[in-house]
């Protein structure tokens, strides 16, 4: 598997840190100082809606590769929320490329913050079986429709943005290659992250306007950074195991840019030194499921990441999952 | 590929369509005659979730394997709608089960009514590729809670129920086999079966009971069925062709039971005889993501499908998408 082109897309409306402070009620520089987070981006929903973040990350993927919509065989959109509830992101991404009527395969992967992963996994194994040859992965995420203006800590925190990558198979000459991926989920902590409801649960027209509560998100940000602390370091060991692969071979380390404490926990449990790890939290915030190839694109566009360069892809999802993917870009 | 296990769950509610008939301010009959529906299952929200049927499905087709929960490697919750916004359902399945501390991976694929299918195909590469042993593959969905009480045609077709499947890998004796897969997607016809609201375009917190039609299913049976019937035949004959097999090696054709016109569109053009096409459209409706699987358990249950039989897994979703799959159960 190689990836052979990357995009992103952003809202047209970027938000200071200093605005959530004032949202808040807090100091100037408290958004910033807590979460880590400069800015973020918020979709304008009159102008722009998760498909059309989507298609234009894919666009510019497309660019990248120098690829035509046409070329794509299948789109995988790999978000951690719709934007519909009926039917999945993916076919709304294909109308956007204009693909809407070509009959080209389109689906929806959903394992939260590391859907992105999941979709590459996916992929690969249908590069592998010949069935496609490019395949079109898109993760995107309008996080700011759901957040709760009263809860500081994932205010502080959430952003919207779209990714895309382009992967093919890699060529005999080519080094590029998927060498694991693994995911382990614990249902038993669903509860630390989610949007209670929504879904079939508590239907969308349950909403109440006085308790609007179950409808936002929540996150329990300190059970959760126990949960992971606690997983994290034997998951990445047995990742690496089962990739074939040591960590002091891995040059860099995108993981989901979950919060700057998550992130330290990721440097301290993996030893590793501040360069190894590549950070987007202080330009974007935690976008969901964009996060790590948001991160990953910018890295090879700012040359960063160079072909032949071996990457750690990792993080933690709402589920609660972890998830991780070493590949030699 | 081997599906080794089956099971299916109900709502304990059974609604006859004179119940229907009475509250859309019919003459007795008519749901029955228009639908082909005699009776549906609606899930009582205070006793039941798509999570808790999805996991009694799950644990029938344990039991008619021969497994216990722990032996399953991967959960797929292959689902049209989801039981939260977040996180996936997946999760969820795996809690109930008793899992939830066991970090099996679990995530959702979701291709509206085609979800199974996917997955189907999704699981088979994940089975080659030596990665996992038993997979459970999970189809539920509570159609109940978005019906439009004020549309008669859809009112009348949707049930709630959930399927379960586990597969392995077939032994050398075996002649069982994923043959074939296909998936079409035509996101230009998107509008014709949705549920527009709940998701990040217009969340559930813009909500409004004045105006609830955003937030429950839309149907244009008119032009789906026109839809279909413009692609249904080319879509099976190229899927015959890539799966090398002939329409008349095929000894069942299990449909999505989408509904007693589109049924009788399959076996108008694909020129087949009756009793090869398993219904089951009149005692559960058109259960979503949940129709192809529970006919398939039915009709295995029933000894109609006895293992070497060849079957062809067809059928249309929203987006709009046609799907499916060769199998020799």
């Amino acid at each position: 598997m190689k990836i052979i082109g990357t995009g992103k897309a952003l809202p047209k409306r970027l938000v200071h840190s200093i605005e959530i402070d004032e949202l808040l009620n807090k100091e100037h520089g408290w958004t910033q100082k807590t979460s880590g987070v400069i800015q973020r981006y918020f979709l304008d929903p009159d102008s722009e809606s998760v498909s059309t973040l989507g298609a234009q990350a894919a666009v510019q993927a497309l660019e990248n590769a120098g690829l035509e919509a046409n070329d794509v065989d299948l789109i995988l959109s790999a978000c951690g929320t719709q934007k519909q509830i009926l039917p999945g992101t993916a076919v709304f991404i294909q109308k956007e490329l204009g693909l809407g009527d070509s009959g080209k395969p389109a689906f929806d992967i959903n394992a939260t913050c590391l859907s992105f992963l999941v979709a590459i996994d996916v992929a690969s194994m249908y590069l592998e079986s010949g069935k496609y040859k490019n395949i079109l992965i898109i993760s995107a995420d309008i996080a700011s429709v759901g957040i709760n203006h009263e809860h500081p800590e994932s205010f502080s925190l959430l952003g919207d943005a779209a990714a895309a990558i382009i992967v093919n198979n890699a060529g005999e000459s080519d080094n590029s290659s998927l060498h694991g991926f693994k995911l382990s989920t614990y249902g038993d902590y669903s509860s630390l992250c989610q949007i209670r409801g929504g879904g079939t649960d508590l239907y969308p027209t349950k909403f109440d306007k006085s308790n609007p509560q179950p409808f936002l998100f929540e996150m329990d940000g300190m059970n959760s950074y126990k949960f992971v602390s606690q997983h994290l370091s034997c998951f990445v060991d047995s990742l690496l195991s089962e990739s074939k692969q040591d960590i002091s071979s891995i040059q860099h380390i995108i993981p989901h840019q979950a919060s700057k404490l998550g992130m330290a926990l990721v440097k301290r449990q993996l030893s590793i030194k501040d360069d190894r790890l590549v950070s987007t939290l202080e330009k974007y915030g935690n976008t969901i499921s964009a996060s790590i190839p948001i991160t990953l694109h910018d890295a090879i566009c700012s040359g960063h990441i160079r072909r032949d360069d071996k990457c750690l892809l990792i993080g933690t999802a709402a589920g609660m999952s972890l998830g991780g993917a070493v590949i030699t870009y």
